[in-house]
């Protein structure tokens, strides 16, 4: 028998409120032909991750007494890396000691152990087999947060819009992790990008981190985003190209995303995945009349609950970035679980996560 | 020779200050095999004449010196209605006598005669064509407002979500030329619709009209649109008749266009053809991404110029529920030009045009 810790909610509220942990035990003497026990190795902690427990996320878990809570409850987290433990007489897509992901949200990655059907796994190489192959091992890091931002950057950057190399982007939250990807990403793929930040002290400093490093082509700020005269600068760049400017993903809303908008070229798109500034999406009457500026939500979840197949290969398309050293992980910061009570540990992990995003990494043998 | 008397610009600016009549002859003794003399019945004036004139709207004729002016310059007016005077020897489309309309913007209607080649104008029933299979003629003014107001309302209708029967719009200015139209047409084509106004003295009257007359479903104001316990009543309507809610048109913006948007079903479009509060478009993030509303402009000009068939093929549509009797025009104001200076009776139009639709119908014999 296998005990798992597994962090739960039976209602929504505060995770420092509702957050509780429920040890139950995992049968690997009589595994299902088709089940797959994993180790959970690590778990990013992400804002929908947040929202869900808070209730104002639309995608949420079904509730279960399957893990022996007396009222339906559920195992929080949505994404993770996985160690196969055991699997089934009939499961041949794993083995133990293999990597692996869990293909669907709502999984429950916050425990320790879990029990899953083979199908509903995805296998990436763990650091034994990339290495075999004489290719760079992910990171714990790299392969726990593998389906929300990477993967959100690299559909916004190739859903909508056609990647034609020599084409341009322009992003507002260019700092930002999935800000990062997508500019690394669009440098991979040829496209040019421009990535609006804000004004800080260490503007300089950020600007050339973010084109050398992060592959920006331009950085520009909020102000120089809302400014008028700037739009000038912005043609320039594009005629000296010969790119055209079709896609802007905004993150922040408000008039940041209406200077994005206004970048656009006649027909363009602007993709909005998130809402930093808590103002709403302003878009000017004659953009959407005489340019054609359409604005549009991207939510990851929908696009790839409905097709797997797509997730699972732009999965391996990251993973083979990452395998040749060419794209970075976003900053994250790891604190090993190495015993304790896991939902206090994860309830702390949570308020930390105001200064930068967290992981966990379960360091229990 | 024919003289017609054309109302011009050379230059944009304010319409009392730029138009001018230029009188040109058109020699109807040596006509080019495909040519058509048309005598201009009637010609409306739209907002976007206006805009034209002032320079702010982004579709320009081209200039000229052709009809005899000094300087490049062009022809006024977007849509008329033309009687066909005289025929070129291969022209078999119309005949002398026929109604027509010009098939494309910037054709310059705002003038007494013209001349164009066969393959720019559209053939319509005259009254007397009408009469003789039974049907109801079309008045001067339907004819003449044929390819603006009610081309734009079915497109919007037809052309983004399929107009399935018991389907829902939403639209606001549902008071206006256009949401007249659109209510009518939803009324025709099997859709129920729920047209926001706003608050006004004879509300009543307004509702009353505009639901028995009109074809709206609910007529709501603006408040009730921007509230969102009444979200409530509508969800209701929804949910008792079974139809679904994923198209709305906007022509006001700000509040009004997220109060829109707001009543939109997963995936729902909204499409913004005007901007009557001067306010742009807002939308709340969450609407974008967790319920995937777009938010896309609507330029009937864009569509139709590059679709001419299928311009036509709305257009026999209008002109049937028209013959028909099933489809009321829009009110607007008849002023017959008698002689006198054109531009200077047209810019008088102009200017009564701020209390209502101007139609110019062309009285000299």
């Amino acid at each position: 028998m296998i005990t798992s810790h597994a962090v739960m909610i039976r209602q929504h509220g505060e995770p420092a409120d509702v957050l509780f942990t429920q040890s139950y035990t995992i049968d690997d003497e009589h595994l299902a032909p088709n089940a797959v026990i994993v180790k959970v190795l690590a778990s990013p902690i992400n804002p929908s991750d947040i929202n869900q427990i808070q209730g104002v996320y639309p995608s949420q878990p079904q509730k279960t007494t399957q893990y022996g809570t007396s009222f339906p409850s559920f195992v929080c987290g949505n994404e993770g890396l996985f160690e196969v433990v055991k699997v089934g007489a009939s499961v041949t897509s794993v083995a133990p000691g293999d990597w692996a992901l869990p293909l669907r949200v709502c999984s429950g990655t916050w425990r320790t152990y879990a029990e899953f059907s083979d199908d509903v796994l995805f296998k990436i190489p763990s650091p034994a087999q990339s290495t075999a192959r004489g290719k760079t091992p992910l990171t714990l890091q790299q392969g726990a947060a593998l389906t929300v931002n990477p993967l959100s950057a690299y559909l916004m950057l190739t859903h909508f819009v056609e990647p034609k190399p020599g084409n341009w982007f322009i992003q507002n939250g260019g700092n930002s992790a999935v800000g990062k990807f997508a500019s690394q990403m669009g440098r991979l793929l040829g496209l040019n990008s421009i990535s609006v930040i804000r004004d800080r002290p260490n503007l300089d400093e950020v600007k050339q981190q973010l084109h050398d490093t992060y592959g920006a082509t331009h950085v520009i700020t909020e102000e120089e985003n809302n400014s008028r005269e700037f739009s000038g600068v912005v043609k320039k760049w594009l005629s000296e190209s010969g790119g055209s400017l079709q896609l802007g993903l905004n993150c922040v809303g408000g008039k940041s995303s209406t200077g994005v908008a206004r970048k656009l070229q006649d027909n363009g798109i602007m993709l909005t995945y998130g809402g930093m500034s808590f103002q709403p999406v302003i878009l000017p009457t004659s953009l959407h009349i005489f340019k054609n500026i359409t604005s549009a939500g991207f939510w990851c979840t929908r696009i790839v609950e409905e097709n797997l197949q797509l997730k699972k290969e732009i999965l391996e398309k990251i993973i083979s970035w990452y395998e040749d050293g060419e794209l970075l992980e976003a900053a994250s910061t790891a604190s090993e679980y190495t015993g304790g009570d896991l939902a206090s540990f994860y309830s702390e992990r949570i308020a930390d996560s105001k200064s930068g995003k967290q992981v966990v990494v379960n360091a229990v043998e």
